[in-house]
């Protein structure tokens, strides 16, 4: 298929930009005008969380909606990077023992097994302020309106109205019978807003009409949605090695799910409503489509992913 | 004393603004433009984490340092309020069984006795990114580039080069003999950097002179730095009704301070040192000696405090 052809190259050259971006930044360096640098075991956790691969879903959505409207690349570059430490901070906290208790993830010990649970917190304490600073570079490559408007985003998109309180009302829904609606409003904070987040800081990185950024957020949000119901289907149907993480781990805690609430065909229904959805979004943005076919195969590989 | 009397009157009504604004922006209600507001038990835990009084030092070095600059009000209180869920958020970790494993914080529960340690975690991480939401509102209250420096700052100040990696040191360094020299350094990331950072943030509320940036800085660094050194005192001078807070502690987990480095009096006469410096930084700061008062004040009480 030509589209996913296009989509695994352009993945690829994406990838290495972050990768090379993180490896540079996420670093114990003291800055030209600061006295100190970072602990080195703190930086050494750091790292060990964020630079261990991933899909990099999140920074491949900020440079596709980035490219959608011709935006800065250097400020996609860091709007990239600055979500993925989000995530990753999320996970090395998700992991600790007071909340999912996990020690493996991608197949090696979490932050927590391997450097303890205080430089666990610690280190995704820091990944977060790290993301801040790196949207706010103190030079002239991000203009300083972008620089304020993709703080506000990604502050929003992690926050108690966005990821952190997702994961709260998880916590707090553990054994619970839940309704599909309010499945879907958990979800919608837990992954879907650093998601549609993530769409919407890139978008944030170039100019956009009223009408293309409400389309870029219904895309955003749909794209979310149908990302975390995959990951539920994915946790029942597919084998641990595929996933590279403990399958059946929902049904093991209790947690509802998008196939516990619907059923497994009921809800693979769903995800291809909600890519239908995200596609009809790009379709009215009145974007070029040219420059929204990243964006399909994004869309398209969240939904037809096997991992 | 004439000086404490004004400072006492100026921080009373410096605080009741704090507090009134903390208290409209820790809340649950989604804004207008977001479906969402926050789940409700995350929020009461993060206010009950930032609603309970406290110094504020903080927030009256960034207050005073923005009056210094004649710095914009609205800016000065945002930054005022975010270096507080900074602090706040410090807390709700360090406490927590991994790190501290306190379960007083001025003589109340601490918040992962009180919600459940899950629900600390999410709170402290949802008070993070919420410091950095106060410091980028959607509107024409303060400037896009104020934003991004207060940001840039604030990131800089919490960071793995700032707070974060200050208590990682700190963590590493139990039961370790160290020089002053080592001390001071773990003491200027840990407490000092966001110090500093406060007053730096007050300072970015306006414009000032590169010669008046460096006083304050230099005047943030001394007065950070008294801070921790008063501390220390406090720890073996002071009971735990006067501190508010378990008084030995730092004996008692077999941390080096500046009292089991250097001894009682050569703190003491370090604090007054420090002091020294810090007034004669605001000398050389070429700010109009009226603008300053409240610094020097503020930097008085760091040092002769008595809790």
């Amino acid at each position: 298929m030509e589209d996913s052809f296009d989509l695994q190259r352009w993945s690829a050259d994406c990838l290495t930009r972050v990768e090379r971006a993180l490896e540079r930044w996420v670093t114990a360096d003291a800055p030209a005008d600061l006295e100190h640098g970072a602990p080195a075991e703190l930086v050494e956790a750091m790292r060990y969380a964020v630079l261990d691969g991933g899909k990099r879903l999140r920074p491949l959505l900020v440079l596709a909606a980035c490219e959608a409207v011709l935006g800065n690349t250097a400020a996609g570059l860091r709007a990239a990077c600055a979500t993925e430490l989000i995530h990753a901070y999320s996970l090395v906290h998700d992991d600790m023992p007071c909340m999912d208790d996990d020690v493996l993830r991608r197949g090696k010990p979490t932050v927590h097994v391997k450097f303890g649970e205080a430089t666990a917190l610690l280190a995704g304490d820091a990944l977060q302020a790290l993301a801040f600073e790196l949207l706010t570079p103190d030079d002239a490559s991000v203009p300083a309106g972008m620089q304020a408007h993709l703080c506000r985003l990604l502050a929003r998109a992690a926050g108690s109205a966005g990821m952190a309180g997702g994961q709260a009302i998880d916590l707090a829904s553990v054994g619970k019978p839940l309704t599909e609606r309010q499945l879907r409003d958990m979800h919608e904070l837990k992954t879907g807003a650093l998601l549609q987040g993530s769409v919407m800081m890139g978008a944030a990185c170039g100019a956009t009409s009223p009408g293309a950024w409400a389309a870029l957020a219904a895309y955003g949000a749909a794209v979310g949605l149908a990302f975390q119901v995959v990951d539920d289907i994915l946790d029942v149907t597919a084998d641990s090695a595929t996933l590279g993480k403990t399958a059946g781990k929902d049904a093991l805690h209790d947690k509802p799910t998008y196939v516990s609430v619907l059923g497994l065909e009921p809800s693979r229904s769903r995800a291809r409503e909600l890519l239908d959805i995200a596609l009809a979004a790009l379709d009215d943005s009145g974007l070029p489509p040219a420059r929204t076919s990243v964006l399909r195969a994004l869309a398209d590989m969240v939904v037809n992913r096997v991992n």
